[in-house]
């Protein structure tokens, strides 16, 4: 009877144990704590074509207001303009490192009253290192530190999701720029 | 041994319950009753550049075939026109009520027989009604009411995916349109 | 006693496991066997404008480099052009078969020394066979194979995430490509 009892108890927490992680689990309603299940911290550089530099450059303006072009940044802080990207990614802060994959997609400037982007990219690897890519999204409000959404991801990161913290790491005029983007996985698989 | 039978009966119901939800687990097959953890409705306006409206402007055309210009929206339906946008979001349809937000990015025109369009986009907040982004993708096909996704989240949307059911409220000319963005997500962190 | 040591030792162990799947579900860090919960194969079929095939194309041309127009894929790999498209979609690869669904949204190509793509899209359906959008971010390395992501669903395909992968079916020149997509979701709701 002693027995009997302590197991209908274990099994009764057990269950309402349950129960709650399944109702958790419908909803996905989660108040347990924010722990990343991967963080990577990498750097990419932007080098935007602007008329003189077409050997170097990693990015370039195709697309412009009706009062913009295609060789200088549009006036209205920039709003507008769409610019395709190829950028190295390095694992330090250094232009020069070699880089461990690139940086791949478009940004936007979507603002006339002060700089705002919007960003849908890749970071895609092919090395030792790691193999896949991870795809990004989201408004960019050019504060000194903004999240944006980690959507999705191939091979290494297979189904990846989470949140990104971008950080403009250097500025120099209109033709190159450096983020430092922290990726922090939530879903992993 | 009345005692263990019944444990035991216990036990292995509660084995075939874990089993059970570990296999749907795993393949995240959910028959469940689709309830949103959170539901939002929002307006948003989009008042396009015409050449003429530069101070009142909140997107521009950027993108044009060769048959179009980015002043007036192109021929076939606007066939290859790419806008980008930076409208203001309301609680309620007015116009002039004080915006909570921004809607920010771009759609694009990708039909020439009639109106479609394909849409990428967030919502960006940053006031004590809410502070953070949700990111939106997906294709539009300009029906009475459409669904996109919500792909991702932060801040107080942290990690949100969903569906968006789309209204037009209001078009004058190609110049002004007002959206109704009834939010449904179904992942809540 | 005997009794109560084996029940204790049953719970023990239905704890342990909970424990185990609950810290899985809370970081949702997975090691179980990737199978998908929904297979899918179509076709898709893009005619890029060329300035003399107006009635058959596509896709446009509405984002070019400096270098670039929007008639002509530009040099250095096509960098920097970006192209909207609204392409039939088939359950064979064959052009002419009748379309189940339309494939929308827009690539661009992002690198100067070899071709590379990005591409945001949507498979859009609205027949008997499937009601509904599937959209599709990423990076596009041009290989034989290449996975891109399925980062969001609608209707008969809502909530979905996954992988697809990339396999170009046949290309003819600049004008026309098919692109073989096998859709692999791992998330169906």
């Amino acid at each position: 009877m002693g027995a009997t009892r302590v197991t209908e108890t274990l099994v009764l927490s057990l269950l309402l144990l349950l129960s709650g992680s399944s109702a958790t689990q419908r909803r996905k309603t989660r108040a347990a704590p924010r722990m990343p299940c991967k963080q990577m911290v990498f750097y990419f550089h932007d080098i935007l074509y602007n008329g003189e530099n077409a050997k170097n450059a990693t990015s370039a303006i195709v697309g412009a207001p009706a009062w913009g072009n295609r060789t200088i940044l549009a006036g209205q802080n920039h709003f507008g303009n769409v610019v395709v990207f190829d950028d190295p990614i390095t694992l330090d802060n250094n232009l020069l490192s070699i880089p461990v994959g690139r940086a791949q997609g478009f940004y936007l400037y979507d603002r006339k009253d002060y700089f705002t982007a919007w960003l849908g990219f890749s970071f895609f690897f092919n090395s030792t290192l790691h193999r896949g890519s991870i795809t990004f999204a989201g408004a960019d409000p050019l504060n000194k530190t903004r999240d944006i959404s980690v959507i999705g991801g191939t091979g290494d990161f297979f189904m990846a999701r989470g949140i990104a913290t971008l950080m403009t790491d250097a500025v120099e005029g209109d033709v190159y720029f450096r983020l430092q983007v922290y990726i922090k996985l939530f879903e992993c698989w």
